[in-house]
């Protein structure tokens, strides 16, 4: 039962109600009035905002109390979350002001013309002269927000903006959403190749599969700059973490281990990826069709790679029968397909991800006597796998070496670092990976990708602590 | 003779040299220490940062003298124009910090999928519940940057990020910079088009001519929020402002004046419209080929369309021809095109805009004995006309009341507010435009486009000071 808090706007005629019969018909409704502002005062009337904590289902018991009484105007209501989005959630903010025209000659005309023609004569100097150095885009089409699906790219700007709040206070990374109106796979390459040269680095977004591959694949290998589809390698660099931590608290090395995936879309393919640049030996991806199996042709572009790698296994059968004897279950999929059945037939100390959002594959509390480690996507259960952990820090690394690409060797370097944050003696099986509030994250990750930037070669820039 | 100030970080071996010795031949090159910064000090050497005040012309002869002192070793020099560049001039401002899990599913997962479900059912909530309110896109294609031609779209961004400056800082506007990799028409108005979502206006920049006119067009027709190509419209606008007190200074009705217009591209367009609406009954726009003539046939449609305008006159001739007798002349050409001979041919009291950058057609010195007034690009003349009197409250009215267009009747009368800043008891010939940092400018301007908008039927909003 989830509280939240609204916000009723009120204008009480003065002679027919006092502010005393409105408390208490809000706290007979089930509401909890926690402050008052007072927005105006008139001889006849008064409006104040009524902040009231309420759990979600008594909200409209509240307002339809509150309008029963006489002498009061109802003005609007609103909830903390809706006005924690009004006007937006970021701004820009200029670096200093301009004060006079000294300082106007020096940022803008005539004096600007200096540093546009250092740009000209060596274009790697928007490096260093413009926002380029640490502006990211966080590029959406809107087609596959949350587990809301195709909302369209207005509806998908709050995410957007949410993700550039975090890049920034995490990171320290300016990021700019821009969201699209097309879903042209040609168009969208073309559209964000086009808007590039001011951005040091490209997030993609809540793209749907599988146009998403070759979005990100065709991107990645045009731009000079890192592309980074999240939603695909954000959630296989944590989910890997976590695993590399799951396998110590069972004590299982990773080449040993029988992993099964369910789910083979955008963020499925990359865990499976994840898994075998990590080591994983015996790998069964699994789809609505069932396996995909060593072997066989298969139309989509990704699932056929993944038929040709020798760690998948050869065997067909659909969930219920691949799942027996599985160490790993990872579930990039929806709500409900895991049963305790399943489980049931796992190997001993069975690591279940159900990451599956906002509903995991199976409720956590069913699926907890069953499993000896649990992870979800969830924030209210133990063990979240959540993107937050890795986007920041990766672009942080990114832009500070200025690589020109964000490849295996990274992501792996950022799973291990993430994992290294729990130390041995805190690491048990409610702990398997960090806060995304710990402080050590983003350094640990930045200092990984780094590491591994310059050891692959895609480093154009040593950054001073590096040197 | 401008002055410049210069940073000079210098490591200086203790044992060979002191900073006395640097200071003293910094001041015989003609340079003035203002200030030392401490960077690091060894045992053997130290490295501080220098600050030189001194002439543009004698900058080089001061790092000369420094090279050549024993003991030095001249690690970078940097301006300050360059320095206040470094890292970029705007940076992303989160509106709350995510301090909890309560904050985070609010601005982001899971809470935010309500605010998105919200718009994605009412597109228009768009606008109070993501940036879209108070942002606009300053987009380029690096073609016509100031007087520097095409620079391509990395060295355009230094004055994009300028722009954005005075957006926030003048009128509040949050503006970000997008710099295009293509000048291709279609390609840019698909590429605008696309990302167009997210942002509440779109303000052109620097876009050469005559691409800048379809382009301009088009995505004022396609899209929904308002497009403003600032070269075209700023320049023709804050001119109309001045033309407007110039006109009251001499006492010339504007439905008498003859003027000619020399230079016809994006502003000199932008700048004759902007006189047949204001009234001018006649007009002569020249362009290097001569006088566009009434009747004739022109490939460039914007001059077909102006050779078709009733008050254009029907008399062939090159400036030398069109001149005599004119009572305002209006440049947006090139250096030294006006001489002195055709001012003495003009009518009298003679009105002399000349709006060359960063050289206008005229020195102003040599200009002002045959001129009664006189206006240029320049900051350090009298009667400046610049376009930051414009753009920044015709984007705040535009964006308080969602005009889904700025059209002529918008401009119209922001020419008007910028030029009734200007008191009738302050109006002068060395007064006629109100500085940019004029505390009156923004709120006159915005009010006008609102109050325009209004009128015209553009506006989707009424602001609360309209109701």
């Amino acid at each position: 039962m989830a509280n939240t808090s609204i916000i009723l706007r009120v204008e009480l005629a003065h002679d027919q109600v006092t502010f005393g019969d409105v408390a208490s018909v809000i706290s007979r409704a089930g509401g909890d009035v926690s402050s008052i502002d007072v927005i105006r005062v008139g001889k006849e009337s008064s409006v104040r905002d009524i902040t009231v904590d309420i759990q979600d289902s008594l909200e409209a018991e509240v307002v339809t109390a509150i309008k029963q009484l006489k002498g009061i105007n109802l003005i609007n209501v609103s909830d903390r979350t809706f006005l924690a989005h009004l006007g937006g959630k970021i701004s820009m903010q200029p670096s200093m002001p301009i004060k006079n025209r000294d300082d106007l000659s020096r940022v803008y005309t005539p004096g600007v013309a200096r540093v546009c023609t250092a740009i000209h004569e060596d274009p790697q100097k928007a490096y260093s002269l413009t926002i380029k150095r640490n502006t990211v885009a966080v590029i959406t089409d809107g087609t596959a927000v949350l587990g809301l699906g195709d909302i369209g790219p207005k509806a998908a700007a709050p995410v957007m903006e949410g993700k550039a709040m975090l890049f920034k206070q995490l990171a320290g990374v300016d990021a700019f959403p821009i969201c699209l109106d097309t879903t042209d796979t040609e168009e969208i390459i073309r559209t964000v190749k086009a808007i590039s040269p001011i951005f040091g680095g490209i997030n993609l977004e809540d793209i749907s599969s599988p146009r998403c591959f070759e979005i990100e694949s065709r991107l990645a290998e045009e731009l000079d700059i890192p592309v980074f589809h999240d939603d695909q390698h954000g959630t296989a660099v944590v989910m890997l973490a976590g695993i590399l931590n799951a396998l110590k608290v069972v004590g299982k090395p990773i080449e040993s281990i029988r992993v099964v995936v369910n789910g083979v879309g955008a963020a499925g393919v990359s865990v499976c990826k994840m898994l075998l640049a990590a080591g994983v030996k015996r790998l069964v991806p699994v789809d609505r069709d069932g396996a995909i199996v060593r072997g066989e042709s298969y139309e989509q572009p990704m699932w056929q790679w993944l038929a040709q790698q020798s760690q998948v296994e050869a065997v067909a059968g659909g969930l219920d029968q691949v799942i027996a004897g599985a160490d790993v279950f990872i579930g990039v999929s929806r709500a409900g397909l895991l049963k305790v059945e399943h489980l049931k037939s796992m190997a001993k100390d069975p690591i279940v991800f159900a990451l599956a959002n906002p509903q995991p594959e199976i409720d956590p509390d069913l699926a907890a006597p069953y499993v000896r480690v649990l992870a979800t996507g969830r924030s209210d259960y133990p063990n979240q796998i959540n993107n937050v952990l890795c986007f920041p820090g990766i672009f942080r690394g990114a832009l500070d070496c200025r690589a020109n690409h964000i490849n295996e060797e990274m992501k792996l370097a950022v799973a291990r670092a993430i994992a290294s944050v729990v130390s041995d003696s805190e690491l048990n099986e409610l702990y398997i990976i960090p806060s995304i509030f710990n402080e050590h994250v983003v350094n640990n990750v930045r200092h990984a990708v780094i590491e591994a930037a310059i050891r692959t070669g895609v480093a154009r820039r040593i950054p001073p602590d590096f040197r």
